[in-house]
């Protein structure tokens, strides 16, 4: 019962560091002596001290021979930051207690053997589900090699996210666009459309959460349409990256050789959901956040690459004569075979239902469902 | 205060008949005597007593110089039972608090009317709101002469009732099944197209709720082309009505003189669903509860008529290109135009979001904002 008391409260620690320790994991640490807490600390921010660091400096001497209780694995190389597995054997520490190993290739268990070979005692597992899922997209993008994706629409009951009449509709208020810009603050990237950017030419920043983060902006542009003057071109809050395909000329590249906008040229003639998604990760996107329109939402959905959508549900009706549904073709050959969800939270902002859930059947959803059954 | 807490609960009383009076409203009566509760009841059935006489059986000799807290006004008329005013009288109750009045035109102020004459203190309006709610679908009828008008659809997250390809389509399962069912039970009337009819071939029968309770089954059928061997014609279990235009001949009605088929047939060439409301209200029909598809759907709401819709969303997505939306042409020529709703409830019955709404801007949505301005 200790052991799980003084890893409860590791995990409420690393949930403080949610969404801003990017590309890094959110961490927490626990020292406990004789059943007394004697230390404790998280880590912040990407570049700053990890929490056994600063768990470790809080316990000073009572360090020695107590033991670790720690949300992940920790590390056993020289980064930005000296490895953690030495601050602890210079601790002195007896004992650690691990919640779950980190996949990231340059830790992967060697941060473990090390405590092991070193004469520390080491358990791994204690609360694993609960600290998987506070580092869902993390460790999705380590074993995958691709950004944890979060699919957002606004849209009516009737499911329409614009009218065929109208451009720039807003369709859900002021709280929830605060909400959807916190979520911006929390992600690394936000992806649309060149449909979305012709359409509306959105800023897609961040201007409503308390956090000044800016988000990178990425457009999917198969033939570099993005006008030199819309505004994610000429904002200069954050970066734009557009992903185009191979029949984009260099010319039309060079015209765009602005300080905040890199253009990402694929091999490609047109542009498939995967590779743009690996492309990303190599960029270090662990999250994405995607805000498209009905194209954007139906490639994404049929590439099953979608870790969550999060739909908000405006009370309204627009009926299917005006209205532009979220999504297009999914073939769906009858109802038993549409694309299932499973319903991870539904909340009420206002007037606005916010529903958030998986995407079943998908790659992601498969990969997650493997991991919970380890 | 005390006045408060006795009629609060001759509320929770009422509310137990919620359902099960139609077409009669939903009634609680408590007794107090020198701070004590000394009788109570509730209308359970149309034709039994109604709750003042229950309350007053209750008190007996206790009833002499008592209060009565009763949510609807008395009645004063010979119905199936003797009017309670006169029980009321009988009894020496001394004062009565109304929660509110009773617009059906037999009793309308006259119960209040006749109390005072005889001597009795009488106020009115005490927790009036929530009395009104509580008989919401009963005073809407009263004042508007006009079914209480539920409409129900289950849909995907993106809005889809049905696909193209299918027929008979499941798209919520079990436990809303039994959720509707229940409704069913506590309405007087369904409400189907015939579209539905020759698609599905629905029982239309509640075979799930406890209570055995059968609405009867509505057809609208312009050309009246239910087949003969529709299950809704074939099955005992309740009668069907069929709502036809004037075009159809006598003939055609005659095939359909079964003992459990009535044909209403209307004196216009098609359907107008207000036309169809008024005849329901001439037939006692109170609360209505529609389940039809695209056609239907739409018809009621651009008739400005439906009271609340009741929206099932299933946790999966079809896609615009093979699913069939619930509403077809709303005439909404912008985003801020769409039919506005106003959120009464969302629950999750496993995983399926039930939304009750309030729809904006019709006719039911002023009626009700004015009551409550009253």
């Amino acid at each position: 019962m200790h052991d799980e008391y003084f890893m409860d409260f590791a995990l409420k620690l690393a949930a403080v560091g949610a969404g801003q320790t990017s590309p890094n994991p959110v961490v927490g640490a626990v020292i406990a002596k004789d059943g007394d807490v004697v230390g404790f600390g998280a880590h912040l921010r990407a570049g700053s001290p990890h929490a056994e660091v600063h768990a470790i400096n809080m316990a000073g001497e009572n360090a020695g021979g107590s033991t670790m209780y720690v949300t992940l694995e920790p590390c056993n190389h020289f980064g930005n930051t000296p490895p953690c597995t030495m601050a602890i054997l210079n601790a002195g520490i007896k004992k650690v207690v691990v919640a779950t190993l980190d996949p990231n290739p340059i830790v992967a268990g060697t941060g473990v053997a090390k405590l092991k070979n070193s004469g520390i005692e080491v358990e791994v597992g204690l609360c694993e589900a609960e600290a998987m899922n506070l580092n869902k997209a993390y460790l999705y993008f380590m074993k995958q090699k691709l950004p944890f994706v979060s699919l957002k629409q606004a849209i009516t009951l009737d499911g329409k996210i614009a009218t065929v009449h109208g451009r720039n509709e807003n369709i859900t208020g002021k709280e929830v666009q605060e909400d959807v810009h916190r979520k911006r603050a929390r992600t690394d990237a936000i992806l649309v459309g060149v449909g979305t950017v012709l359409k509306d030419d959105p800023l897609l920043t961040n201007r409503f959460a308390e956090s000044k983060k800016q988000p990178i902006r990425i457009i999917l542009d198969t033939y570099l349409r993005t006008p030199i003057n819309a505004k994610v071109v000429t904002d200069q809050a954050t970066q734009t990256w557009i992903v185009v395909g191979r029949e984009v000329t260099s010319d039309q590249i060079t015209s765009f050789a602005q300080a905040n906008v890199q253009i990402i040229q694929l091999k490609t003639k047109t542009i498939a959901i995967q590779d743009v998604l690996q492309e990303l990760a190599r960029r270090n996107i662990v999250t994405l956040y995607v805000e498209g329109g009905q194209r954007i939402n139906t490639s994404f959905i049929n590439s099953g690459l979608v870790n969550e959508m999060i739909t908000y549900i405006a009370p309204k009706i627009v009926g299917d004569h005006d209205g532009i549904g979220m999504l297009e073709d999914l073939d769906v050959k009858n109802m038993a075979e549409a694309v299932p969800l499973k319903l991870q939270k539904v909340d009420r902002i206002g007037d606005v239902i916010k529903v958030i859930s998986r995407v079943g059947g998908s790659v992601c959803s498969q990969e997650l469902l493997r991991q919970k059954e380890k």
